[in-house]
């Protein structure tokens, strides 16, 4: 016990002394990619790697390996996450995953453990996408899923290009993308959502990410006065706004499930008490784990859309803003993951992530998956994010005990 | 029929001309309240009246009266409207109420037609209430509905003192207001609304005025991730919004008749495609000319409000911004319209008006009503405000009859 209570309290430490760079007022963190904050919580990483006698690489994009040998020379076994954060971060989005990396590697240390394979700690340039995009860059581009050129040359609002501030902050590494394969990767994360909490749930075992499908709704109808224009003589954009919002709830309670659907913007033209709306933008947010599932929901809702615009005499046009396909992640390692949770005792489930994580792009070339821990009210990119101390703990070793499962495991 | 298309003519032409003073590039008016343009505009209908023989009084408040003198000294029969537009105002609100009351005028002097008792013809001062606070004020004071003083000591945005502003354009007058108490009020005006045209319809006499309850509806949820936040875990107030949007449309349909519902302005926080939204700020516009059936509305949405609140997990308030009860014309005028009408052959209906207007504060001091012409689509408040020339006469033949039936009735 007094040992685990040393752990606990290691990992903790670490994670609050990373989190006063770039701390904010309201207790947060704000350290957007390749500013300078994000290169003083680099230096931080870096020098903690070393202190653990990690042998330190960055490759060409800015990402950072902490690379622990093993006893044989076989594929590595990755975990990691990110340490950039957006505007109004928590102390946990991304931080926890590498901290809990560098935790694993303290304790095997301290206890002289070694694994056949080599351990590495990735800390992946710019998930956030905040500043930089696309998101989840880094790993992105090491899963060479997006040129390392266009990464580079990727601008900020203010016209920096990403490849002058990665020199600027001194991350502009030797090594080539992608040069690491590895043998297997296991990102651990904060849920940041409210289900393991709402279950009384200590682990999740992700086992698929939900594919993703954004789509912006412009209605147009008639601007007229809402005290002189009778019910049946209205093309009212606003009302088939709410509509299509009610349709979307609805849809998402009727395919159950891994089904949601989100209107989260909507704007009416003129927006005045009196006068009915000529104009409504508005976005769907629709996602599901299985691709057939979300097609048909896209389809659902266009035909919604037609048949809404020929009932009130508008028009309607929706055009995708973005589109992703969901991602499996690896049987084996979630199962994995769910026999350490097992052996520790914890109570866990297997779950799906709604939110994009490194761990999808890795899993274009190596099997994957990721750990989940509970997020208080399911709150995140907030600083009232929130995991209980000893939930950060039970992530930790959960990490390591299936890192080790994994690095002891033969080739082939 | 000469003399007809003469009448048409001279009508139009006015209508025209005033159309110039404030004209703006897209083809409307812009002469709000006390600015130059309406000093302009009231310069020029002062002008007309004069060479119409006009006796010009202005009173305290600045409303301008034309009278013509009538056979006996009785109580004089009023028409007239307002001559100040919205910033955006087309050609025809308000001021073809006056102008067709100069028409009347400038027929009964060609024919050399006498009534027993006077005619007067008003325009009353900021009808439209863009500028100064509250609208319909020349006719609500004249009517003894607002203290004259407070009407003067109105202020704009910037700073300018609607008093200042009477005698800085030369319309600070001398006669105490409410001082012309007519035997009974008409006005003509555009319908601003739908109903005439979609019917094919020329005249509306107009019965009653719509009963006006303006609530601001505030919904707090709680902002979370749109992907990782099941459906059955949401307090969504974007969601909840939308609910009360197709509540109240629904509503309205049920109710039927008069009864109109509205939500013209919805705002979402934070607004972004991937975030509950945790905050929605919406109005509700309801309308009826049956106060019991309003104050139904008023329940129905109370309950629901509190019903979904308590379903949905989120806050709801609701708090008034404006509660007018509706107002009814008297209906002996009514039916004079329509004998008007049916006499000329004109198709007519007895309708409702959904906006307000000077006649409903003339109401509280004398039997009074409006006569509507139709309007374009409906389209009011915009420089494609439009009714057609031969409809613009129509109205003005029926203000001529109803005009001197009334202008010869007797004592008591």
């Amino acid at each position: 016990m007094a040992r685990e209570a040393q752990d606990d309290a290691a990992l903790l430490q670490r994670i609050h002394a990373h989190g006063e760079i770039g701390a904010t007022a309201q207790g947060g963190v704000c350290r957007i990619a390749l500013t300078d904050a994000d290169r003083q919580g680099r230096d931080q990483l870096v020098a903690w790697m070393r202190e653990l006698g990690l042998a330190v690489h960055v490759d060409r994009i800015g990402n950072i390996f902490g690379l622990r040998a093993g006893l044989a020379d076989d594929a590595p076994v990755m975990t990691g996450s990110h340490i950039d954060t957006v505007a109004t971060g928590g102390r946990y989005d991304g931080i926890y995953g590498v901290m809990a990396g560098l935790e694993v590697v303290r304790r095997l240390n301290e206890r002289g453990t070694r694994t056949r394979r080599p351990l590495v700690v990735a800390a992946f340039t710019n998930e956030e996408g905040v500043r930089f995009m696309p998101d989840m860059m880094g790993s992105l581009v090491h899963a060479g899923g997006y040129p390392l050129q266009q990464a580079l040359d990727s601008v900020d609002a203010d016209g920096r290009r990403l490849g002058d501030e990665l020199q600027r902050t001194g991350y502009a590494g030797e090594m080539a993308c992608g040069e690491i394969r590895p043998h297997a990767f296991v990102e651990l994360h904060i849920e940041q959502g409210p289900v393991l909490e709402a279950e009384g749930l200590a682990i999740g075992a992700v086992q698929d990410l939900q594919g993703i499908s954004w789509q912006e709704i412009v209605v147009t109808g008639q601007s007229n006065h809402a005290g002189t224009t009778p019910m049946h003589l209205r093309r009212d954009a606003g009302y088939c706004a709410a509509a299509i919002v009610v349709f979307v709830r609805e849809l998402a309670l009727r395919f159950g499930g891994s089904q949601v659907a989100t209107v989260g913007a909507l704007t009416l033209q003129p927006n005045l008490v009196n006068v009915i709306a000529a104009r409504a933008t508005l976005t769907v947010d629709l996602r599901h784990t299985d691709e057939p599932t979300l097609q048909r929901a896209e389809r659902e809702l266009a035909a919604y859309l037609a048949a809404l615009a020929a009932q009130q005499g508008v028009t309607i046009e929706a055009r995708p803003l973005a589109r992703f396909e969901p991602v499996r992640f690896d049987p084996r390692l979630v199962g994995c993951i769910e026999a350490a949770a097992s052996a520790r005792g914890l109570a866990h489930r297997r779950m799906s992530s709604g939110a994009g994580h490194d761990a999808q792009m890795m899993a274009r070339i190596c099997p994957a998956a990721m750990i989940f821990v509970p997020s208080q009210a399911g709150i995140s990119h907030n600083p009232r994010e929130h995991t209980a101390p000893a939930q950060l703990a039970q992530g930790a070793t959960v990490l390591m005990d299936v890192l080790c499962a994994l690095a002891n495991e033969g080739p082939g």
